[in-house]
């Protein structure tokens, strides 16, 4: 429950109307009720808000604002607003101060205070749990974890030995961080193991996971630990569900990584880079600062420019790749136009030449 | 263990032979021993079916029975014929009734009879929980979410607060319903974002997921809560292990979701839609009722025709597909004709154009 | 910590210079202290050891030993010599023998000893547990499931009911073993279901998963029962994070199967197949020893053969793929080469064809 003006202060947006006004929630005009605040930031639900009970609304900048409204806000960057909106309105999930009766926590690790730590979660010897950090039910922390101020663990998150995690970190439900890295020594296809040596022989992952600050990680995705030194996520970057990104990579700062993606293993990978839902990218792949690889491309290759859109399998830029596309969808025409050539330059009477 | 009548009755199939014949198990011809009822519904099965000691066995309808058999059933559809058969044998997971001791219950939360509650389990604050509803051990059940009846929930799957789900529904391992959507406020690719706002804004889930009725979700599949509003599953619709619905989705009824189908954000998708393994929905599209996505088909448009069988990326008609491959792989003798008529149309003593 | 001289022998490495230097870790030269053994058995990693403090290394063989090292291996096959070396410095995650006092384990339940069982695990009715396994905590195993000896089952594992896990078996965070097959009957694409039938009839699956000796199944990844017989997985088959193995699924022994792969149902996989990051399976294919599937590959049917090495959508041998990738490239010169031959042979002043 909010007043519109603080709204309007919060949003850093124009205020039109009376401020003093409550809203209980927003909604979409369709759906928001009498004290809702109705978000009509887009064309569609500009147009809903004709029918709508709401009273209170936000509006694009410099949109005409309807009589019946007691109040409305404009906004310049309404995906920013929309963001800036959402948190003032979202709760927190509730898990009361303090370490629940069934948590078992090891007395050598280290609990700041304030904490919220949840029914059966487990924390291992040495481990460190940073001031303001909740830990809902059922998360595994390992030995000699850190965790950051103010993160916010959901349900069924493991987080294996040694593995560190900055501050006002996110981890959903079920996400794996520090399963061992998938590396082990085979021979060439076709080849045979050397002599006394197993066909597949299991590498260790000695190495460990460090998240930066204000990382987040999607419900069961999972983040392997390194081999000899740490898989590594840089700050802000965020990272949906089901993703997973192997052993020994190094990803930068502010990247956003889409549902389903998958980072094969020793990558490099620099800041603002968008990853679209599941996009692959094969071993020891090099990637500079701010591509876009869009949903479902495959990069096998470190020719990636700075700044790139890219798109397919092997990924090329999208424009190569639509280009690709229109030139298929003509290739039936190609292959008349060739067979009506080859006809008439073929003499009367000779056999025309299988293809 | 049941009587080969009793089972002809549920199969609603032609009965030949000693219906009072007891059988304890079905299996394939060549595992089946002489107490077993023997699936030959297919013809490599019925092959097998000559070595086999079984002594009933279900049949193609019409077809022969082996004198050697005391019993035999005729089935005019094997598939349906296998799940009623299949159902009237399998072992749901044994839970005692009641509420095991270790399990965390808030103590505002509604737990309707009958029920069977497993250990280590978590309920919270004013969460409902609907008659004859199995929750096997290790799950989570947020503030205010909602259960049907006769739910069968497995070990480790995560609901959400406020997630609200159907009457029979089966969610299976370490399932994530209701985690935060992947959304955030990003300049566009290139800019800066405006003054005073961080490079990404995390814009929060306020909204819940709602699955219908007989909705089944698959292990360490994630359902992802709406912006504002729910995201939506509707009645009977199935989802297999490792799929990704992202938030602000509505999907129809009766839908099935294949393995590590991803499906981005805010589509709508219609009812009767088969989505095959490993497909992709980009968000914001809207696919009509009865449309068969094929494997790794990538759907980034609203123009599949209803009831379009569609395949590739970009996904397109499966025989547009198929046609395409068949061009390309007539490419190289394509490249040589051409070669070839220019070579024939070259007056002697030019150069040859590169290309 | 080790002696030079032991980790020589364990790597039937030569040795050069002073055995008994004490070791305490192996890094990267780049990162390795006088105390630890500086890996430089790849070109970059040698040119570091120029600047290293480390005071031991190991070397590729025949390459010189810088004079400041105080000792040095040499060996002769990379990636196995850090296999068994870092096998050597791990560190198996620390879990107290015996049971831990908030494990819920059924009285009918047996378990070998030695045991390392960790808080929240719950142990179904009749289940065995071999000597030397390591379960850490909130572990699912079902009633009749049978874990082998020395098996290490991290955090969050789901194991069904009946489910056969072998010998010395590692199941990394959240992995689903067990859960049902996703199995229906449904009506022919456009059609009706049979009178009386619903749309979507459940098969129910009555099978298991059977894992051989030496599996290792990654985070989250998901291993479905059979319908009426088992899923099985051959002896030292590694799968890693995010895979969906289907119902029926029959797989051989040493198979590597990298992150994210699918194999749909009722496939017969070789030994030693190779499925690269991304790739799928169609159902009910069959495919032989020993190929190689790459990132991405779409096999949907049972035609590779034997060691083949496969790529695309569909999945044809890698030198047609790359083939048909440069022919896709040169196709613009293609349209134009094919328009000038068409202008050339047009007579003046018809009209030009349309395509």
């Amino acid at each position: 429950m909010m007043r519109l003006k603080d709204i309007a202060t919060a949003l850093r947006a124009e205020l039109v109307g009376d401020g003093e006004l409550i809203v209980h929630a927003i909604n979409h005009p369709a759906a928001a009720g009498p004290d809702d605040l109705a978000l009509a930031m887009e064309a569609e639900a500009l147009g809903a808000l004709a029918e709508s009970p709401a009273r209170a609304a936000i509006l694009p900048a410099s949109s005409i604002v309807p009589s019946r409204l007691a109040g409305a806000l404009h906004v310049e960057h309404p995906r920013y607003a929309l963001a800036t909106l959402t948190r003032l309105f979202a709760e927190r999930p509730r898990l009361p101060a303090g370490i629940h009766p069934t948590a078992v926590i090891d007395p050598t690790a280290e609990i700041a205070l304030p904490t919220a730590i949840g029914p059966f979660v487990q924390v291992g010897a040495r481990a460190y749990i940073g001031p303001g950090a909740t830990i809902l039910g059922q998360v595994t922390v390992g030995a000699e974890a850190r965790i950051g101020a103010d993160a916010l663990i959901y349900p069924g998150v493991r987080i294996g030995d040694r593995v560190r995690i900055g501050a006002r970190v996110i981890l959903h439900n079920n996400a794996s961080l520090g399963a061992d890295g998938f590396s082990f020594a085979i021979p060439e296809p076709g080849g045979r193991p050397p002599a006394g040596e197993p066909p597949i022989s299991r590498i260790a992952s000695l190495g460990t996971v460090v998240l930066g600050d204000d990382v987040e990680v999607g419900a069961n995705s999972c983040i392997d630990r390194g081999t000899i030194e740490a898989t590594t996520i840089g700050n802000g970057t965020k990272i949906d569900n089901l993703v997973m990104i192997g052993h020994n990579n190094k990803i930068g700062r502010s990247c956003l990584i889409a549902g389903r993606v998958g980072i094969s293993g020793s990558c490099r990978i620099g800041d603002r880079v968008i990853l679209a839902g599941g996009a692959g990218v094969a071993d020891h792949v090099v990637i500079g600062d701010d591509p876009v690889i869009l949903a479902a491309a495959q990069v096998g290759s470190s020719r990636i420019a700075p700044g790139a859109v890219v798109l397919g399998m092997p990924a090329v830029a999208k424009e190569k790749f639509f280009e690709q596309v229109r030139l298929q969808n003509r290739l039936k025409h190609l292959f008349a136009d060739v067979a009506a050539l080859k006809a008439r330059l073929q003499p009367a009477g000779t056999e025309a030449d299988g293809d």
